[in-house]
C-alpha cells in the first residue's frame, strides 16, 4: 500500500457494493528513507490495475497511519498482490519503514456518502 | 463513528476472518465545537457492544480523517448502528462536524499483521 499526498481532499466515494477494500493500518519506523519515492511509486502502478476505484490515506503524526484501497473485485486485489515491483516495495517496508502494520481485506456489503455541499 | 486520541499506539491486530470493518473516512468542516467530547463518549459507548473489537484512527492535519471499527459479526453492527445516543451524534455530525464523509460496511475475508518486536 502507498501514501499518496497529505493534501485535503474528499474521501473516495461510495461505490455500489459489493466492491472489496483493503484496510493497511501501520506505525512507522523512525527512518523513513526512501518511503515517500516509494510511496509515490506504488500510487502510480496501483492506478494501472484494471478494477482500481481509488485509496484514501490518513497520517496522525507521530501516530498510526491508515490507508484504504478501493477495488472492483477480487480479481483485481490479486493483480496488485502479485505486482513484483509492489512486493519488492513491501519486503523494504518490513526491513525499514514499518515498526508494526495490518492488513484487513474485506467484500464492501453496504456503503454510503454524505456531502454538505 | 469516534475519535479516539490521537497518541501512537499499535494497529487493532489481525483477527481470525470472518470479521466486519466499518470504515468512516471523513473531512471536517472548520467548527469543531464539542467534536471530542462527543467523539471521547461514542467511544465509551462502542466498547458496551458485545462483539466489537478494536478501533483504528488516523487524521492528517488539516486533511482527511479515517477511523475503523472492527466487529465480530453483522449483529454487533446492527446494535452500534442503532443505539440512540450514536445516532444523535451522527445527526449532529452532518449538522456541524462533517463536511463530506463515506462509510464503507465490509466483511473481511483475509488478515494478517507484523510486528518487529
Amino acid at each position: 500500500m502507498s501514501n499518496p499526498s497529505e493534501a485535503p481532499v474528499a474521501p473516495v466515494e461510495a461505490y455500489e457494493p459489493p466492491y472489496y477494500v483493503a484496510v493497511f493500518t501501520s506505525i512507522r519506523t523512525e527512518d523513513q528513507s526512501g518511503y515517500s519515492e516509494t510511496a509515490a511509486r506504488m500510487e502510480e502502478l496501483v492506478k494501472e490495475v484494471p478494477g482500481f476505484l481509488g485509496m484514501d490515506h490518513a497520517h496522525t503524526p507521530g501516530g498510526l497511519s491508515i490507508t484504504v484501497g478501493y477495488f472492483r473485485d477480487a480479481d483485481a486485489l490479486t493483480e496488485w498482490r502479485s505486482n513484483a515491483e509492489h512486493r519488492a516495495a513491501q519486503k523494504r517496508g518490513q526491513a525499514e519503514w514499518y515498526e508494526s502494520y495490518t492488513l484487513h481485506v474485506a467484500k464492501v456489503e453496504r456503503s454510503h456518502g454524505f456531502s454538505r455541499a
